[in-house]
Order: structure tokens, then sequence, then C-alpha cells
């Protein structure tokens, strides 16, 4: 944990006028008291994050991530986010960073109660080793969303599409996947349509086509898959955006949890049932995701 | 905000042999820095919490939001609190208060991401002003919660009964409410049935009948609620726990929105649908919730 670093925004002090961010940061020691318990982030856990893949000092996709940020703070009538200064943030982050993989988590809190403005803040560290997961793969299990698929556009209030601090569920449903065995989760609403994992997006390989669940199901549009749809059809295969049902997850030629630190994980089986895992082309991908990418 | 008051709580500490918990307290300034970046609270929600009315220094109905506390840690699988240690905590909070309406909150987080215990504190601070939500009433809207009533019974990782800290989606359906020109929301199942609000319970008069929705459809048990249903029945009416059809609140005698620090504030309208304010009740109510309860 030789490498963590972290600097607090201050969000207050961006403005269009101003092109060197610099003097709005200031890097805190990240094992040291720097909220106070009045934050609505950790009250409420009312506010939205990114975490974003470093690669060898590279912050990968770093524009699908602020645009991410802008989308979830509109859903949540939160200020909008100065990009050029998260960007110089995380710059900043990026090169406090040393050679491997790292992980930049962004975060823009409600801030204090009752207090004028919000909190937000950049933090880096060494990210967890997933070789294993991005090999070897990963057995999952569905669960239940709780919401039907009409939820996400007839009741707003529900977030469905921001990345909220609001996490605890996604954690509790890991934990649910645990306890049945299983390595990691994949939601499914209460009609049947397959979302996404607590912290992932699902790929599912169908002959010679890469379907992935439309974000308009109340999910959040995931950077890694953006960004690996784009090779895919550099590479010439055919990807879509569908309302996948369920029952086609375990039937996929192959399918894979991705998200921007853990990469492409094949998955193995689904609620027990074998799938088909693609070794060479799941390297072949996590090469691509390991690649400096913008 | 002269008498704010904060206490970290070390939950390894505790232990069944110890009687007096003081030293495992630390009195921290609430507005000074306390948390680290890593707290899982804030970058996941991931905790748990409690807010406790105070009159004057007494800290009311301690005992059930203890006994709510333990639940929320079992449904989240967090390490059961030690009641007695933070009966304590609460007891060093409220002799910090002075005379009036304060509010004590009780936060037991997963703690700092790969740290060994969970993050535990304690603040008191003066509650805002409710007199003119208890006296003139508030207008609700009714609003989605997206789950339907089945939800909770086959899906126990949604935390449905949980208090977590995990409350972004409560927050925006307060803000909702205000779009609509209303003061609060109440939240009703996708099929149709009644739940809770976002910070308080639903109580319904029908005739000399008070009717609550059961706590099984997945909201939290509310402690002045079940305080409110002794007093009324020891008064001599009838109380009930069903499952309440959102189509009864604007066909109630009266309702009323019940919480810890807000106390009774009777319901003017529904949807725009007015109803009946009992006054004197209503006046009577809250004086028995600002009486000293144990």
């Amino acid at each position: 944990m030789a490498s963590r670093f972290a600097l607090v925004i201050d969000p207050a002090a961006a403005d269009d006028l101003r092109t060197d961010f610099a003097e709005t940061f200031t890097v805190i020691d990240p094992s040291a008291p720097a909220l106070s318990v009045g934050e609505l982030s950790t009250q409420r856990g009312d506010g939205i994050f990114e975490s974003i893949g470093v690669v060898d000092g590279h912050a990968q996709e770093v524009g699908p991530h602020l645009e991410r940020l802008a989308h979830s703070a509109s859903l949540c009538d939160l200020p909008a986010p100065h990009l050029e200064q998260w960007r110089q943030a995380i710059a900043q982050a990026a090169a406090s960073a040393g050679a491997g993989e790292q992980v930049i988590k962004l975060i823009l809190s409600r801030g204090i109660e009752h207090g004028p403005t919000p909190t937000a803040w950049v933090t880096a560290a060494p990210a967890a080793d997933f070789s294993a997961q991005r090999t070897a793969g990963i057995r999952v299990v569905t669960l239940d969303r709780g919401f039907d698929s009409g939820a996400p556009a007839r009741a707003p209030w529900l977030l469905l599409g921001a990345k909220t601090l609001s996490y605890a569920v996604n954690m509790a449903a890991i934990r649910e996947a645990h306890r049945r065995g299983a390595d990691d989760a994949v939601f499914v609403s209460s009609d049947g349509v397959l979302l996404e994992a607590p912290t992932a997006s699902v790929i599912l390989r169908q002959g010679d086509r890469f379907v992935t669940p439309a974000p308009g199901a109340g999910i959040l549009h995931g950077t890694t898959q953006l960004s690996l749809f784009a090779h895919l059809e550099a590479l010439g295969f055919a990807t879509a955006y569908e309302t996948v049902p369920a029952s086609a997850l375990p039937r996929a030629d192959a399918a894979w949890l991705v998200s921007s630190v853990r990469l492409a994980a094949p998955l193995t089986s689904v609620d027990g049932t074998a799938i088909p895992v693609d070794a060479e082309l799941t390297a072949s991908v996590n090469r691509y995701l390991l690649s400096p990418r913008d």
C-alpha cells in the first residue's frame, strides 16, 4: 500500500476562466482523517463516483468516465462537475502511480449537511490482483434486483442509471453470491431481464455477435463495455445493445463480466450451469484492455 | 450549532466483561476531519444508522432504536453491535445536549476498506424546528418504490428492512416531492401497496382504528410508530399492522408521517387530494411524543 495517494478538490474554485486547477487541489494523507462526520456521503450515501483503471501510469478511458460522472450528477441533482478540473486531478493522481495496475476513484459528495458546496476528492491505490479471475474465470449466480424492467423509465427518483455511493445492495449481492458458493452476482429484473453485475457490465457472445443489456434498462453504461465493443467492431464482429432475457445467459457461447479494474472475467458457470470459456479471445481482450486507451 | 457533539466508538474494545465503556469513546470535534477517504460508509454507503430524538436531555426510545440497529446489522452481515456500549455512548451524547430538541445519530460503518473492524460514531446536534409541520401539516405525493410487495421476502439482499446508509434514493424522492410542489413523499410498491415515507412511517386513521403498513412489506419498523400505537391502545383505540392499498391513503379519516425527530406531521393532502386534519388529536399525540419515553 506504499503508493496510495489522495487529493481533495475544491469544486467551488472551478470556473471557466481558470486553465490550471492545481491550486484547487490539496494533497492529503489517504489514511489520515479527512472527512467530517457531517459528510452526506457517509450519512446518506448521497453522492456519485467513478473507478478508473490505471496501467503503468496511464489512466484509461478518462473521457467516458467523466461523461458518466456528469450524467450521474445530473440524475442526482448535483452541480455539474467541472470536467477540466477533474481531468487535471486525475492526471495528478495518475502521475503519483507507479508501474503496474492501479485504481483511481473519483468521489463527488453532496457535501457537509447544510453546507454550501459539494465535497470532492480523488484517490489512487494499487489494484487488487485479478489475473486469476481474468484467466480461470468466475462462477456467478443470478439475483433478483427487485424492480421490473419498466421501473427505471417511470421512476427516475430510483436513480437506476446513476453511479451513486449508495452501494449497500450491490455489496450485499456479492456477499449472497459468496454464500451460494459463487464468485459474483448478475442482477436480473423481477420480470426476467438481464441487467448488470453489482460492479460490472455483462457481455454475451452469441455466435459471432456480442450482446449487452441496453443501458435504458436502469443499468450503468459500462465504460469498459463501450471500449470493448469498439474493439470488437474493429475486429469485424457485430455488437448490439438489446433487451436480453436472463434465460439467454446460460445458453451463451461465452460471457464476461467487464469493468474498469478487473477488466474481462470470463463466466465459467451461471447458477451452476457451465458456460464455455474462450481462453484465447479472453486473453486477447484483456491485452487490449491493458493497452493505453483514452 | 453551538451544542454539536460527536464521539467515536472503538467497537473492537467492547466485551461483556467490561461494564464502563467510557474508555472506548473518543470525543471529537464534529466539524473537524475525523474519517479517512477509505471509509466504506462514504465509498459504498455501506453501514447502518439510527436517528434518536432528544428532549431536554432525555434520549427517547433508546431500547427500540438499539434493537433496530442490531436488526439492521444482522441483515447487513455486520458484527452485532454491543448494545451496552452504544447505550453508554448515547447517554454521553445526551448529557452534552442542552434544553430543547436535539437529534442523536448512531452510525455503524463496515469500516475502512480492507480494515479489521467496523467504524462507529455517535453525533448530537440541535434538531430543526418542525413545529410548523407538526401543526399546519404537510402535503405529500406518492412515489413508486420500484419493487413489488413480494420482493422483500424473495430477495433479502435488497436489504429492504435495514436502515442502511445507502439513502440516495430516499433523498431523491424528497427532491422529487419538492419538484411536485409537495413537502414529502410516501413510497408505494409497484403493485400498489402503501409502504413508508423516505424518513418516516405512515399511520392512517380509519374511524376509531389506527393502521400502519406491516413491517414485512420491506419497510422499517418505526420506533415512533411503535411508541404511538402503545399510547393509542392505552387510550382505548384499536391499532393494526396491515397490507394497506395505496388507494386507502387519500380516503383516510386522518393520516400522519411519524418519525423520531419531526414526530407526528399530519397529512393535509395526498397527490393533491385533501385529507382531514384532526388538530386536537395531533397536538395531543405530539405532547405525548415530546414527553420522556424509554
